[in-house]
């Protein structure tokens, strides 16, 4: 699936949730144990509940490198699950140099065929074009992230005006198009949403930050509302961790539906 | 091994190299074929030919997952076929928000015993925090990168003084110690390299970019050095790709004894 046909399908479903799938092995509901078999049907539990109420699931590699080889299986075995009526997002954050990116671009396009992957910006144009060379997948590059560290460096002040992160916006998105490429944009930091829009004006936004970490669904729509929604948000700890009792199915499905309600309210 | 570790072995053997396993399946020696078994044959051998001559071994991550699982379990198996006496790098580039980072940290100092890894500073601190947290590992944040995109932000002038990536090696700097803290710095880069060593005077320096990249050892010691020789020089392609006749072997082996020679010179 390419960005325009995820436009299309979040115009029809009136819904611009992602569903994060981080899952963490010790956070499983009761009854579950640390094993792949257990933690794939936990994943297989979250698509089939969330489905009607989401248009994209972002699978979080560290959570699943971390487990080692019996990670990568489950994280195969997931996005195999995911319908292609969803849009996958391997959420993986690579950067390297032009035949290490190309790698990476291979590992996450072709070896696991997802339709998107996220990218650090810091070492420029040649890092990033290798993802941008595969026409109908889509490249996230970071823009302004949800967290503390975002002060760090992102919003240093440049000597030619602007922050940084607003330098990667106007800068990356001469690289690619609005048909396949997406930025992250922290929705914690939405009061900065509207200044983004003038940067970007039409590409998709990735917005982490709703829900764990603060921000609200509202206040990202009405910032954030592209001519094409250009809008995905995701949720993840707030919907897969929304119970950990035996109702963790109905939980997340719940959530999710509250999520898609809020969304719905941004299409009229 | 950590870097102090490191630091006496580097004297002890007259050696600041460090050899890239970036080892691609379709650059295989002939006779070679692509599979795990070749492939890991391959790095044993590269392992065993260039022992005398380096100090430590960098996998560079991107080239294994490309392969899929298959690729990790070569990654494994060539990770632990590295002897202690040699110091371990994972090149990984990672970056991600605290719990993530968290992950990242767990994969590439437990799950896969790497001595170090290469990390993204983009996300600021807390995406780093969690491998500093693991005493005895060494952490490598990316500084100044040797590829033409460190020109589109690493090299962007900052209002309050400076470059990006000076401000990052400074801020950086101030959240772990020489100890357990190394920086990238791309060696086609070299005439920074001295004012790079007015930021960071103590921190060791892991150099890519001599040999394929270009830069040579003699401008990286002359510029880079520091009391406790504070270097670490990578290189790939120019040895493991020295020979891909049935010679590649020795051939890996001389270029390795050639680039420990030169470096032999900085110790007098």
């Amino acid at each position: 699936m390419n960005i325009k046909q995820l436009a299309g399908t979040i115009f029809q479903q009136q819904s611009f949730l992602c569903v994060g799938l981080d899952t963490d092995p010790d956070k499983l509901p009761v009854g579950f144990k640390n094993t792949p078999e257990d933690i794939i049907r936990f994943n297989k539990g979250m698509i089939d509940a969330t489905l009607k109420h989401a248009v994209a699931y972002k699978i979080n590699t560290a959570f699943y490198e971390a487990m080692g080889i019996k990670g990568w299986q489950i994280m195969e075995e997931t996005l195999a699950y995911i319908p292609h009526t969803h849009f996958s997002i391997a959420d993986a954050k690579r950067g390297d140099i032009g035949n290490t990116a190309a790698q990476y671009a291979k590992t996450f396009f072709e070896t696991y065929p997802f339709d998107a992957v996220t990218v650090a910006p810091y070492m420029g144009k040649d890092s990033i074009q290798p993802f941008l060379d595969y026409k109908d997948k889509t490249t996230i590059v970071l823009g302004l992230t949800s967290n503390k560290g975002s002060e760090d460096f992102e919003r240093l002040q440049l000597s030619g005006g602007g922050q940084l992160y607003e330098q990667v916006l106007t800068t990356v998105s001469s690289w690619g198009s609005p048909d396949n490429l997406m930025f992250v944009v922290g929705a914690t930091q939405s009061a900065d949403l509207q200044s983004i829009r003038k940067i970007v004006p039409e590409h998709f936004l990735l917005v982490p930050g709703v829900g764990a970490q603060g921000g609200t669904v509202q206040e990202v729509a009405a910032a954030g509302w592209a001519p094409n929604c250009g809008l995905l948000v995701n949720v993840s700890r707030g919907v897969i961790y929304a119970s950990r009792e035996s109702n963790f199915q109905e939980a997340a499905g719940l959530a999710a539906q509250a999520y898609q309600q809020q969304m719905a309210a941004a299409f009229k």
